[in-house]
């Protein structure tokens, strides 16, 4: 099942996406929801960001370019970082360049959406405790890394974070391919099964240190071929089995 | 003014904390709120973090030890960072040590809280922008950061935040010492203005990163004097004009 958000007439909605178009539903998409009985049309709509996150777990470099150039065990620690929700954009909402900078980088990713409340579990509880599947571009500015080695500045500015353009509750997130294209150019297109920490390491991981919540959601990492994009581009990140996300550059 | 949240018979309560005891309230502390008759004394409730936070934003190493050693200018990029909600705990609550580590590391911290949305704003209009004040233990695992310089598993875990013991509105930030006692030893003791970058300094840049929003809380640094502590130890982290955060070491 597609979730979507979108706005109509200045109003926040919620549906299933469907071939006869959005059918509108109220409720919590995580418990108990009932459909309205009416149906909107994608193009009389504005979609935006399928879910407002409780808080956004990112993780850094995590995909090989083939299959034999994975380590034979995960790191120790891996590189997670928070993008903070104020980031969050939807579909077809602009990327704003910050004022003093030119480029910033584009990471098609997967983003796992979790469920429930999630602490202390193993591998193979892992998929069950996640809801649904969307897609997300990890936009960074690492002109604002500090030399020390951290990303939050580089990683926080607003519009840094669009996820959509749907919520994917049926999807297996270990046999999909995640894409990006340039203005139409392929620059992306790795199965997740390039992943150095799997989906399921990831989250076993994060459980052992912190409770992950209902909404949080886990930014699994972007496949070799991301890079700088400059005003004007346009960046479609796309999952196949779960939509394409476009976002254009504007300078602020 | 002296806001408080409180468990009394397994709900959450707020209230306001008079000499007579907490005056109970109902409604949002940030907008409209009205006085119940009840009035609670604080033997007879526990405490909880006097906020339940939107977002949390630390700052790394932001005190010197005297004026003198303060740089002439203010870095170029603070080394913020994010720390989870989930991580927070109130007074008296244990501060957890994980499985596989002996110690943690405490910092005493005056945290400040944003009371309305925050962009773009310049260091003199920092101090509208915020609604009120509490004290904060920033704990730490160092043994998790990572060799890159990422703090973020080191800084996550469940029971790393403690908040309170209150939310103190009247107060001048600039204007505090912040100490902490470990075992009824002073540990740290110093004014707000040994800060490197002071807290208008951090917060107009934050606003010209992200968007802060209403709820949002920020640790501003710790004094020099935080160091590891055990099993069994008792931190009390404390600014006068707010109170003492008392929290008890314990094994995982």
């Amino acid at each position: 099942m597609k979730f979507s958000r979108f706005l109509f007439e200045a109003e926040v909605h919620q549906g299933v996406v469907t071939d006869e178009g959005i059918k509108e539903i109220e409720g919590d998409i995580f418990d108990r929801w009932m459909y309205t009985d009416r149906t909107f049309q994608e193009d009389d709509v504005q979609l935006l960001a399928p879910l407002v996150p409780n808080q956004i777990i990112g993780i850094g470099a995590n995909f090989v370019s083939k299959k034999e150039d994975k380590p034979d065990t995960p790191p120790d620690i891996p590189v997670f970082f928070f993008k903070p929700t104020s980031s969050v954009i939807g579909p077809e909402e602009a990327i704003i360049i910050p004022t003093e900078i030119n480029e910033v980088k584009f990471e098609s990713e997967l983003v796992v959406v979790i469920g429930k409340e999630t602490k202390n579990i193993s591998k193979d509880q892992v998929l069950d405790h996640l809801y649904g599947y969307t897609v997300g571009n990890d936009v960074t500015a690492p002109q604002y890394f500090h030399e020390d080695g951290h990303w939050m500045i580089g990683k926080s500015f607003d519009t840094f974070t669009p996820i959509g353009p749907y919520l994917e509750t049926d999807l297996d997130p270990l046999n999909v391919s995640v894409k990006a294209r340039v203005d139409e150019v392929e620059k992306q297109n790795s199965p997740t099964d390039l992943m150095i920490v799997s989906i399921e390491e990831m989250i076993s991981y994060l459980s052992n240190v912190m409770t992950l919540k209902q909404g949080d959601v886990i930014m699994t990492g972007s496949p070799v071929g991301a890079g700088m994009v400059t005003e004007g581009s346009l960046v479609e990140c796309e999952i196949n089995e779960i939509g394409v996300l476009k976002n254009t550059l504007v300078k602020a």
